[in-house]
């Protein structure tokens, strides 16, 4: 209840909590006893916050000697006097220094032991830290929890993302009692099951958006490929040409053509790896082989490449209005409207442009539109409110009708230039025509791939069958129905 | 906790889960075994992704015999034989199929049978599959669990949508341990409480968007009529008139009519029930007494008639902001000004046109700005941080204060030729002018509603005050306090 | 699971249950027997809701006649008989009447009473009213629920924010039940631990979002203030100096100086905190002293701050977007083409003004960008995905250079004029130029703060170094870890 925790006061570093809050009084029954084994700056935070919560809190020290620096009201005491003083013990010491732990093996049996230490790499250890003091003190039941969590946030409670303390264990119990302490300071618990779990929660506090580095990566590549076509063609080629100096293209025309391309590319992309895995099961005949490794992290990563797709997109919805704005738009306006007024002639109305440029527009707003629809379903409070038969019709069929409208925008946006060789500078065709490369190419598969015929055997395979297998299930077992079907998005 | 979980390598089909991961030594703690009846789909991809994690699986089939798509490392044994190796039995067989279990009625006393099965349709049996098999074999522990996954999901573990399992039972001890293996696999475990829930566990994954359905197709409607309405008038009017052909217009002027219209009517549709129980309850002078059906349905997809207005809105914005660069309107402001320069004429600057067209857009702005502040506010995750107070204060105040806005900048739109005849063709009024009925009359009759006299009869009603009883309760018990009443929004 | 529950119908007043769901045949065991202390409107709401759900609901009142009020079924008898059905009791009485339960203790005892009470103002008693239950009632197991829920939603059960119970006890098993039964009714149950946070859960209720005061009354200010200065430049000025009457422009001209000047200055004040407490850290030469109050309280409301900029951000790009369609922008451009044409002059093009408008124009759409960025990264449902590492990533290396962006965007708008004299008038500069001053104070500070010599120091003091103090804590204990280590944002 991470609102109603905010308004706990920051803590107070020199005031007992007693004087921080001198208005409880039937609520300050004392709470248990917490040691934990290591002064430096994370114990002590965590000492700190849970005295104020009432908690009584034993350190244990290699040297326990009383320092200033150690929170008003806590005590020290040689290991394996605090150790016998609680049942729960908070281990704030380095992994590289948990070797001490193996002579407490004897005082620590049966208490519950917190690792709430993190390393400096992924997967920096064969095993998990939790685990190694699993292994190094048999007889103690070990709770990972905290490591999730900064001092800071510790001490001041502000921030929503480092509410959540992800805890696992073996021993339910332990987890349970860990889980209490967790919540009486304001954050709170997820239980994440087994010690099994371990080197994941420790891996995850070290992770920086890894499943948006290959996204990330392969639209700064597009980028910088369709920057370089642009500028060769809108900038080099007319200053080559024509000598006109026109690098003020630089800030918005470029980007506004590199943008849409970026967003259209993007988003064949999400709906690529989809066609391709079914055209692989169709090959082989079966679900029940893996796909290559490529394609598995292609598409575990859809929904992060369809995100940055979005992102562009909005961006050239942005230049795109601003266009009326800019001063290089108004004075030509104004020039063409003050030479045609002095020539005394006037433009004929053409019904057709009128259609392509309406059409044209209102398909890449609709497009948007259904674009920014997708964006929100999949913010997680959305997604987790779908069921999975309406998850899979809004990513796939909304999808799909987004990348059409899409398509069908950059087309049209082309309309009688397009592919007309009048439009090729240096032999390179417009920027947008290389854009609609991919999705036609998705788009004309993904139709094969729907006509009934091959749709059905599609299903098939996906319900379980396989061409080369006798069959041994018999009907009354669980296929996949059309429920749990899904398509691959 | 979706996003460690989504770095958990995908199931190696054709490895044993020790392969898939070599370094986990420590952790590979041997889970318990457990038991699957069936050897479908989805009863296989279940046994893969438990075996991938540590589980030991036994198949229970009528055909005990080895089967080359059964999964590395799992056995295959009758029925009877399969249940005694484990106390939870995954029962991954159709419904129509559960009688055999009745035979096993004595071996499986005191186990855990674990209901996974779905139906083809909504409420298509009297009472759930789970409570069906409860009612079959008395003395087990019945857990409705994993329906709402697809098999797809089970494997690869990305799509957010399929991470919640829903689990319902009446013994909590057998539902703590189903909710454990959840958790082991990746999964998050929603605790429904007792096998009550069941039907709708069972319902869930069959529904596609039932709250939307009502809001989908009244503006479905709204959107056709003024389409035709729209089309009548500005396209076929002029064509019969002076053989204009303005066809065109179908693609932007035309949706930005309706779009607004559609926008305005919905977002009044949102507030009406609430005046409209409001007079119920005042006329029948007691709240308890049940609305009609009617009412209440529509009271329950208010936030989706909203969201859908915000959808209109949010169109009606683009289409508006993009009609400078609309080819129609560049062409037609160029002529006129030609027109003009080459006449040598100026329009006089009109301070009161200024002041109406500003004052107009800026009304829709504001308007726009809070309806997408109450649109963000009704995600989920907001929502549910904010307490009741608050969320009534943003959705009746600001609601209220967005109808008003919106409401003012269509009559401030119309402007000066508001209901003047001249307006009219074919004797019919302009769009715009039709879409201002519902939202005046909302905020008159809400208007009178918030008169002191009318108000403080509500607020007792609503506190539980009524008209045709003599007072029974005495002060001393809890009313609805000034937190708990709601105003009905 | 609230949109499971949405669909069950809502209550029938005038039937039992089993009309209501005739299908429900299995599932209809009876449910515990609940005793409800207190007949007020809450206490049958509750009850009616209870009866619905299976559950035997029995009354105790001080006067125990039945009333046509109660629900049907539900029972009624004076207090210690009541309560001598049930181990569950639910007290829906006013805190001022609990004085009779003292009388009853003996009967009370080992029973779990639910204290459901609301206060009228915050912190109205120094305990809360949970606490003091437990005080009057010392053998009883006292439970905090349902004071969140308001008896409409309870009937109706369709408003998300009304879904959560927040949930205390000091006896675990106690809560357990409670929590059991929220869930039955379809509510979620929410654990708030102990019965210490019965405060907190009762003065939840009472707020109107606390954290948004600051940065409400702070941002009011600032536009008044913007509004009062930019009236007197742009309105009253040219009308004393020149007699023109251009109050049209209160619309939208003077709006769009104030807005992006607020969302400037409150974006930056989202950073000023920081760098404050980072030379208030330095100057101390430790992280253990607190903080000023005033400079805690902001710290705590950065969020709120910034969102407020967002808004403001948001209106400033709608409001700058519908310029080409305004009549003044669409007179001024017609008229001024009228003029050259007549005059048959034309301008020059100019290639630097063309580079100043696009690239401002440019700088802002990007500084936009990240700010909604920004903003979908606060929502909860997407911080709680991201682990510490990536928020502090994005809130702080995107927000410098969000506010990096934005500044250089007002630079750039104001180009050649800024700080030129002929641009004051009455000694007054233009707003943007004041609104500069804070964002660039603020840069140029983290620009010193992030030097590597001021940087080490300070990044020793935040993982706990002290400048006056010998070092205690011998290498191996936790220290901020570079994890742990936030910057403060």
């Amino acid at each position: 209840m991470s609102h109603l925790t905010e308004f706990k006061s920051v803590i107070f570093m020199e005031k007992t909590s007693t004087d921080a809050f001198p208005s409880i009084i039937y609520s300050s029954e004392k709470q248990e006893t917490v040691c934990i084994f290591g002064t430096g700056d994370f114990g002590r935070s965590l000492a700190f916050k849970m005295l104020q919560c009432n908690y009584s809190i034993v350190f244990g020290s290699r040297n326990p000697q009383k320092s200033s620096l150690l929170p008003h009201g806590a005590e020290i005491f040689s290991y394996s006097e605090a150790a016998q003083k609680s049942d729960i013990i908070i281990i704030a010491v380095h992994r590289e220094h948990y070797d001490f732990l193996k002579e407490l093996t004897e005082v620590l049996k049966g208490k519950i032991l917190v690792d709430i230490s993190n390393n400096l790499k992924i997967n920096q250890y064969p095993e998990s830290n939790a685990e190694y003091l699993a292994h190094l003190v048999p007889g103690a039941h070990i709770v990972k929890a905290f490591n999730t969590i900064s001092a800071w946030a510790l001490q001041s409670g502000t921030l929503d993302a480092s509410r959540q303390v992800f805890v696992c264990g073996n021993d339910s119990h332990a987890k349970q009692r860990v889980m209490d302490i967790v919540r009486t300071l304001g954050l709170t618990p997820l239980d994440q099951g087994s010690l099994m779990a371990a080197k994941e929660i420790e891996n995850y506090p070290l992770q920086l958006f890894p499943m948006w580095k290959f996204p990330f990566y392969l639209s700064a590549i597009l980028c910088v490929f369709f920057f370089f076509y642009c500028v060769i063609r809108d900038i080099i080629y007319p200053y080559v040409n024509s000598k006109k100096d026109i690098t003020f293209r630089l800030a918005i025309s470029i980007p506004n053509r590199i943008f849409p391309i970026a967003a259209l590319t993007l988003l064949a992309l999400v709906y690529l790896p989809g066609v391709i895995a079914a055209i692989l099961q169709l090959y082989r005949g079966t679900k029940y082989r893996r796909f290559p490794d490529w394609l598995d992290h292609w598409m575990l990563c859809r929904k992060q490449l369809g995100l940055v797709a979005l992102g562009f997109a909005f961006l050239h919805v942005l230049y795109t209005l601003v266009i009326p704005i800019r001063y290089y738009v108004r004075w030509t306006l104004k020039n063409r409207t003050i030479t045609q007024a002095t020539a005394k002639t006037q433009d004929l109305f053409s019904t057709s442009t009128a259609w392509l440029s309406d059409s044209y527009v209102a398909l890449g707003i609709l497009g948007f539109f259904l674009f920014v629809l997708l964006g929100i379903t999949s913010l997680p409070s959305v997604s987790n409110m779908v069921n999975w038969r309406e998850f899979r019709f809004v990513q796939s069929k909304l999808g799909y009708l987004t990348l059409i409208l899409c398509t069908a925008h950059t087309l049209v946006y082309g309309g009688k230039r397009f592919l007309s060789p009048a439009s090729l500078i240096w032999y390179l065709p417009s920027a947008y025509v290389i854009a609609l490369i991919i999705p036609c190419t998705v788009l004309v598969i993904k139709f094969i791939l729907i006509l009934p015929c091959i749709d059905k055997t599609l299903t098939r395979i996906r319900q379980g069958w396989e061409r080369n297998s006798k069959p041994t299930s018999d009907g009354q077992y669980l296929k996949q129905s059309s429920i749990h079907l899904d398509s691959q998005l």
